[in-house]
């Protein structure tokens, strides 16, 4: 088989949530600071976090299956919040629950980020491609700097990955066959669904997305086009 | 009725062919080159930019109407090439058309829009919203430095403007109600469809858009809630 060759892409879509920005850490900061202001009582909003997100592809699934008609991204997380909130036994104020609910908004780009996809720019599209909806997307990115030439949200496509839609819509607003794309993320599921679609991978671990004791996605799994450690070394491994 | 309070706005669409970057300019440049390079026969390259032009309202409407399946504004550009060269009575060979075909990617942007969108980001989200599909958009965007916070293709809400759903689809995607958003554009028609949707309008005139003979969109009609000069005077206006 022919040896990636970094002159056949042209664009480069990035997995968000996870990959980019550190959905975890945003979460226990503002979860932190509710505790502080309203006397709440001790929560491990780490463990609060990581459940929440994992209601995510259930809740993904019933849209995907068409049980749920088309909702974005941030309505799910909200529905899912209320649980998850009984869970933990924890009663907030509905001003707190909105704070928390638009958390995903404001999460931080990981160190590398913008530093990388400013140095990828110059040369190639650099687009997210997220299950997240455009508006939580484009409010992060204004709030982190993060350079997108072009953010496609969920609710342009109108279908969830790892659905393969997902991949090869993208590819066409991007104006490159699937072969021209290198899809990049943190998570193998994605990577596995845009390879089936012809795109090609690029795999960045983020071995602390799920906290110290993350057992998932520490290693590329399947064929990877390229693996970097961080969006510098992507940058580097792709001529930048 | 109240005045217009720029304090309600949360993000500013733009229209983008004429609006904010220079169609007919940039044709005249490449059919001029061609002319030139090709030893063609002497050609009124600003007629032909307006005629190629005017193709597209007959073309959308196929779209709109439903007779012709969904297809981007660069391939209904395209399509509309050939009848347009036949009528100047040009043969072009096929790589000539294809650089002619591909223009709309590569057109400049008006002296006072960059710096008047670096002056608005910074208060409110830019979006272009465009006819124009994503592709051609990105990249018009990168060669230009136009700093869009995201850009919304026609490819993205699949119906052309002035079509309701488009100025609808888009406040949603960018999280906003129709009334705070304001949409930006050089023509009376897309404000006026706009405003029925219950968008703000602004109007920025184009004097030039169509050559020195312009006589339409001279000026603003109907209810404007800002009318500016330039993209620096609606920084100014809208309080950046």
């Amino acid at each position: 088989m022919a040896a990636f060759d970094p002159g056949s892409i042209r664009a480069l879509t990035f997995d968000v949530f996870g990959s980019c920005v550190d959905w975890r850490g945003g979460i226990v900061r503002v979860g932190e600071s509710l505790t502080k202001r309203l006397a709440l009582p001790r929560t491990d909003w780490g463990a609060l976090a990581n459940a929440w997100r994992r209601t995510m592809p259930a809740q993904l699934d019933k849209v995907r299956s068409g049980k749920m008609s088309w909702t974005n991204f941030d309505v799910l997380h909200r529905m899912s919040l209320v649980d998850v909130l009984a869970e933990f036994k924890l009663t907030l104020p509905d001003d707190a629950i909105e704070e928390l609910a638009d958390v995903w908004g404001w999460l931080a780009p990981w160190p590398d980020v913008v530093g990388g996809l400013e140095r990828l720019k110059k040369k190639y599209i650099v687009a997210a491609l997220s299950n997240g909806n455009v508006a939580v997307l484009v409010g992060q990115a204004k709030r982190g700097g993060i350079p997108w030439d072009a953010i496609i949200g969920a609710d342009m496509v109108r279908h969830y990955k790892p659905q393969p839609a997902v991949y090869l819509m993208a590819a066409g607003m991007l104006g490159a066959k699937p072969e021209h794309v290198l899809m990049v993320a943190a998570h193998n599921r994605d990577l596995a669904a845009a390879r089936n679609c012809g795109l090609k991978t690029a795999f960045v671990a983020r071995p602390t997305e799920f906290g110290p004791d993350q057992i998932d996605d520490l290693e590329p799994k399947g064929k990877m086009d390229v693996v970097a450690k961080d969006f510098g070394d992507l940058a580097a491994k792709m001529g930048c």
